[in-house]
C-alpha cells in the first residue's frame, strides 16, 4: 500500500479502542476511507451530510461512552462538522476527527476542494494536530505514530472532548486493484494510564467541618451520565444526612430526587436557599433553578468538575473540586456515616430543610396530576399534554433523547420516573436545535434499548438528513411536536408581542412528516386529537416492529395558552 | 428603544447600500432581527437553517453583485455559516456576517446557548469585527458606528467578500410592546472611495514588447463574473491579433472562445502549448487544461488579479498583475491596435497558433454532435445524453447554475451557447456539494431571469433544506440527475477499482424527488426514458407557471460507460 503510515494510524486507532467510524464520502480521504472500511475491528458507516455524520458519531460517542472517529474529504466538508464538534466539545464527548486535506502548498491556488483547514475548529476541540504530507523521512512517520497516540489518550482523558487530527495527502492515494492493505499488528503503542484525583485528610476535614457547620446544603446535579452507583450514593445522603438532592432531566439521578423545581421553585421565597450549595455534571435547563440561586446566593459553593475552565454557572462559586463525583459523594458519605457513629445522634440534622423542598416536590407533583386530569384537555390535543401521556408511557429500561427548545423544557417539568431506569439525553453543551436527530439515531445504532427522541417540527426538519442513510435502525422512536413553528417565541414575554412573531420568531412552517417517515421507512401515526393519541401510544411506544415515527399536530395558540395557565396556576 | 446602537448599526448598513438580509429565528438575536425586518429599505427573508440561508445569501450577492447580510443568534447557529462563508471568501462575494452573541462573561458558563465565537470562521473572511456588549460610554458608540462603516467598506472593496461582525447583547432585547423602532437618519457614514489600479506608460512599454516578442500567447479565463464587455474586447483581440482566448463554461466569456478543451486537450501534443500565458478570473475546471499547462509550462505567465494570495494554478506564474481584467485588456487591445496602424501589417502574428486551437475546437464540435446523434442513446437513457439536450433546449437571457462533481464537469464539455447569453454559475470556491441548491435558490430570488440548477441527487438531497422555507420563485428550475448515487466515483479510475465503491464511494441512496417537490410545491417531471425526456423537455424549460423540478433518473453503470465512450472515441 502506497501510504501504509495512513492504514497504520487506522492500525492505532483500533488498538488504542476504536470500534467505530463514520465516513463520508470524498476522494482526498480515499486512504482512510479504505483503510476504516477494511479494518475488522472497526464497524463503519457511510453517511453523505457531513453535518449529520458528525452529530451521529457524537450520539454513538454519547451512547456508548467510547471515542467515536470522523472522516471527511478536503474543503468545506470539515465545516460541515463543527456544530457538533462543538456540542462535543462542551458536552465533553470523545470524538476523533480525520479530515483529509490536500498539501498545504495547494491552499488558495484555486485548484479544489482546498480551504485553511488547519485549526478550522477554533476553541472547540480540546486539540488539533496536523501531520506533514509526505513520508520519506523515518521522522515523519514517527510523528504521525506519536500524534494519533496523543490525540487519543487526549481525546478519552477527563474532561473528554472531539480532538482533530488534519491529514494532507499527496496523490496518487488508491490502492490498486485487488491490492491487500496490510494493518500492522506491531505499529506503535503508547498508553497514557488513568490517573484518579482524590483530596487528602486534611482537606477532607476541612470540608466536613463545613458540611457540618451548614443547616441549609443542596446538593444538584447538571446534565451527566446515567450513573446508578452515583445515585444510590446520593439517594443515601438525602435519606440518611437529610440533605436535599435535585436534579434536572438531563442530571439522570435515577432515585427520588427533587426534580420538579420548575413548577414550584418561580413561586419559592428564601426559606429553599442554601447555605452551602454542592454541585457536579454539567449545564441546568432550569431558568427558574438559576435565576433562584443568582438571587439567593450559597454562602458557599462547591462545584465539582475536572474541567481547567472555571465554570461558575450560579455567580455564586467558592471552590472547584477536581475530583469525580462518585469518588467525593461515596467519601462523603462514609465519613458522615463513621461520624455520626462516632458521636451518635447527637449532632443529627434536624431535616427542616430537606423537608422544605420535600413539600414543594410533593404539592408540585399532586399539581401536575390534577392538571392533567382537568376535562379541558379533551377538547382539543395540546402537545404538553400530549407529552405527559407519552412519557408516562415509555418503556423502561430505554434511552430519552430530547430535543432543544421546547422539547427538553416541557419534559423538564414533567420528568421520567426514577425506577424506569431510563438514561436522558439532550445536546446542551451549545443547546442548538441542529443535530437533535442525528444524535438519537446515532444513539440507537450503539444500544439495543429502545431510544424515544421527543422533537419539534423545527428541529426535526432542520436535521431531516439524519434519516437520509441506509442505517435507521429499528429501535428508533420519534416524537414529533408539529405546531408549524417555534412554538416556544410564542411561549416567551418578548417576542410573542412584536409584530415579528409569525414570520421572524415563530417561523410558520407548513411540512408534515408523513412523506419524510416513508421515505426513510418509518411506521408512522399521525394524531391530531386525544382519540387518536390514545388509540396509538401504546403500538407507538413499544418494542416490536421497525423504526416508528409519530407525529403530534396540535395548535401553537392552544399550547401556549394550556402552558401558560399550568404556570400560573400552581399555588405554592 | 432599547438597545438604539443596535437599530443605527442597521441603518449604518442601509445607509451603505445593503438592500438584503437573511435571518434566521432566534431570541439573543432579536434586536437585529426585528431593526432589519423593520427597516423600509431592507427586504428581509426568514430561514431556519443558518446552512442553507447563508447559501441563499451568498447567491443573492452572487447574483445581484450586492452586498447581503445574513443574521443568527448566538450557539452553533454561526458554526452552520462556515461553509458558505467559506465559499464567498473564496468566490470573492461579499457578505456581512452578522452573529449576535452573549456577552463574553457567559462564555463557557453552562448557560445557555455559547460558545466561542469571536474569530469563528479562521481565515475565511476578510476580517472579524466584534463589538462590546456595553454602550454606556459614548466610546463604545464611536466603536460600533466605526466598525460596521469599516466592515461594509472592507466587504465591497477587491477582492471582496464576506466580514463578520460579532454582536454581544446583554438582555432585555426585546422593545416594548407598540414600542415604535426609530432610524436615526444622522447616522455616522465613513465612506471608503474606489480606487482604480493602472500600469504606467513604462510598465505598459515593457509589456507589449514581451507580447510582441511571443509567437504563442494563450489568454485564458478562469472561473468569473458575466461581463459582455469583457468579452467584447476579448472578441476582438482574439480576431484581430490571433491570440486564443479559452475559457471555462464558468467563465462566461460570451463569444465564440475556445471551450471544448475538456474533448480534445487530453489527447493534444506541444503545439498547444503558450509561450506567454495570460490568465484572469478565479479557477479553472478543466483538469485536462490545468495538468496541460502545468506540463507544458509557459515560458511567461501573468495572472490579473486584485487578490493579494500569490496564486499559481499552473506552476508556472512569472508575474503578478494587480488591475482590472477589463482596464487591462481594453489597453492592451488599444495599444495593439494602435502599434498595427503605426506599423502596418509587416509585424502581423501568422495566426498560425490560433489556428492550431480553433481546429481542434471545431473537430471537438463536430465530434460531439455525433457522438450525440448516435443510436445507442435512444435505446436507454444516459445523463450525459439528457444534459445535452436541456442544455440546448434552455431559454435564452437565463442563469444557469452548476452543482459540484459531476454537473459542473459534464456541463464543461458541452458549455453553453454564447448567442443565448446564459449567465453561469457554480459554487468553485470550495468546489463543496454543500449548498448548491440554496445558491440557486437565492439567485433566482433577486433576478427575474429564469435561474436553471443542474444538479445530482447527492447534491440536491444535501441541500434539500433550501427548499424548506416561503420563498420558493417561479422562476426557478431545478435539473435533477438522479443515478441514486456519488456517480462521479464511479467515473475515476482509483475508486471505481476498490471494494468500497458501492458503500463508501459511490453513496448508493435510494430517495426520489417527488415528495420533496411537493412538500415544496414546485412542479415535478420525471423523466426515465428518452420519450418523456423530450416530451418534457419544452414545458419544464418554459417561462410559464411555477417553480418546477425535472428528475431524470439514470443507471450509474450506463452513464459510466457511455461518458467512457465518449472521452475515448475523440480523434485529435
Amino acid at each position: 500500500m502506497l501510504l501504509q503510515p495512513i492504514v497504520n494510524l487506522v492500525a492505532i486507532l483500533s488498538k488504542k479502542g476504536l470500534k467505530r467510524a463514520i465516513i463520508s464520502p470524498g476522494s482526498r480521504n480515499a486512504p482512510l476511507t479504505i483503510a476504516l472500511a477494511r479494518h475488522p475491528d472497526i464497524q463503519t458507516f457511510s453517511i453523505s451530510d457531513e453535518r449529520s455524520a458528525a452529530f451521529i458519531a457524537m450520539g454513538m460517542a454519547q451512547s456508548s461512552k467510547e471515542a467515536v472517529a470522523i472522516c471527511c474529504t478536503s474543503g468545506s466538508a470539515a465545516y460541515n462538522y463543527a456544530p457538533a464538534v462543538a456540542e462535543a466539545f462542551f458536552l465533553e464527548i470523545p470524538l476523533i476527527v480525520l479530515t483529509a486535506d490536500r498539501p498545504k502548498e495547494w491552499i488558495h491556488q484555486h485548484d479544489g476542494q482546498t480551504i485553511y483547514q488547519t485549526d478550522i475548529f477554533g476553541k472547540h476541540v480540546k486539540k488539533s494536530f496536523e501531520i506533514g504530507a509526505d513520508y520519506s523521512h523515518p521522522d515523519a512517520i514517527w510523528h504521525i505514530e506519536r500524534t494519533v497516540n496523543q490525540a487519543v489518550n487526549l481525546a478519552n482523558t477527563f474532561p473528554k472532548g472531539p480532538v482533530h487530527i488534519n491529514i494532507p495527502l499527496r496523490e496518487p492515494f488508491y490502492p490498486l486493484e485487488n491490492e491487500v492493505v496490510e494493518f500492522d499488528r506491531n505499529v506503535r503503542i503508547i498508553e497514557r494510564t488513568k490517573t484518579e484525583a482524590i483530596l487528602s485528610t486534611e482537606v477532607w476535614a476541612e470540608l466536613l467541618q463545613k458540611i457540618e457547620q451548614y443547616d441549609n446544603i443542596l446538593i444538584a446535579g447538571g446534565q451527566d451520565d446515567y450513573q446508578p452507583e452515583l445515585s444510590e450514593v446520593l439517594a443515601k445522603i438525602q435519606a440518611e444526612f437529610q440533605i436535599p438532592v435535585l436534579g434536572d432531566i438531563i442530571s439522570n439521578l435515577s432515585f427520588e430526587a427533587i426534580s420538579k423545581h420548575d413548577t414550584f421553585l418561580p413561586k419559592a421565597d428564601a426559606e429553599l436557599a442554601p447555605e452551602l450549595l454542592i454541585t457536579f455534571g454539567k449545564s441546568f435547563i432550569s431558568k427558574s433553578f438559576k435565576t433562584y440561586l443568582r438571587k439567593h446566593k450559597a454562602i458557599e459553593h462547591w462545584h465539582l468538575s475536572l474541567n481547567e475552565h472555571l465554570i461558575d454557572t450560579f455567580q455564586s462559586l467558592t471552590q472547584v473540586l477536581a475530583v469525580e463525583p462518585l469518588y467525593f459523594f461515596k467519601k462523603m458519605l462514609e465519613e458522615l456515616d463513621f461520624r455520626q457513629f462516632k458521636n451518635g445522634d447527637e449532632e443529627e440534622r434536624d431535616g427542616e430543610y430537606l423537608n422544605t423542598w420535600q413539600k414543594a416536590e410533593t404539592k408540585a407533583n399532586v399539581y401536575i396530576e390534577n392538571f392533567f386530569s382537568e376535562s379541558f384537555h379533551q377538547v382539543s390535543l395540546n402537545e404538553f399534554y400530549a407529552i405527559k401521556q407519552i412519557m408516562d408511557a415509555l418503556c423502561p429500561n430505554s434511552q430519552l433523547h430530547l430535543a432543544n427548545s421546547m422539547s427538553v423544557r416541557y419534559a423538564n417539568y414533567l420528568t421520567v420516573s426514577a425506577n424506569k431506569k431510563i438514561e436522558v439525553f439532550a445536546n446542551r453543551g451549545t443547546s442548538g436545535i441542529d443535530g437533535c436527530v442525528s444524535t438519537a439515531l446515532g444513539a440507537a445504532l450503539t444500544t439495543d434499548k429502545l431510544v424515544y427522541l421527543l422533537v419539534g417540527d423545527l428541529a426535526f426538519f432542520y436535521d431531516r438528513n439524519a434519516l437520509w442513510n441506509r442505517y435507521v435502525p429499528d429501535n428508533l422512536r420519534i416524537i414529533l411536536l408539529n405546531n408549524h413553528g417555534g412554538g416556544i417565541f410564542r411561549m416567551i414575554d418578548g417576542p410573542s408581542k412584536q409584530a415579528e412573531l409569525n414570520d421572524y420568531f415563530e417561523t410558520v412552517q407548513s411540512y408534515k412528516a408523513d412523506t419524510t417517515a416513508q421515505e426513510a421507512n418509518l411506521e408512522y401515526f399521525f394524531v391530531d386529537n386525544i382519540e387518536k393519541l390514545s388509540a396509538s401510544i401504546e403500538a407507538f411506544c413499544s418494542k416490536e416492529g421497525k423504526a416508528k415515527l409519530i407525529e403530534i399536530e396540535t395548535n401553537a395558540v392552544n399550547n401556549t395558552e394550556v402552558f401558560k395557565k399550568f404556570k400560573e396556576g400552581f399555588v405554592y
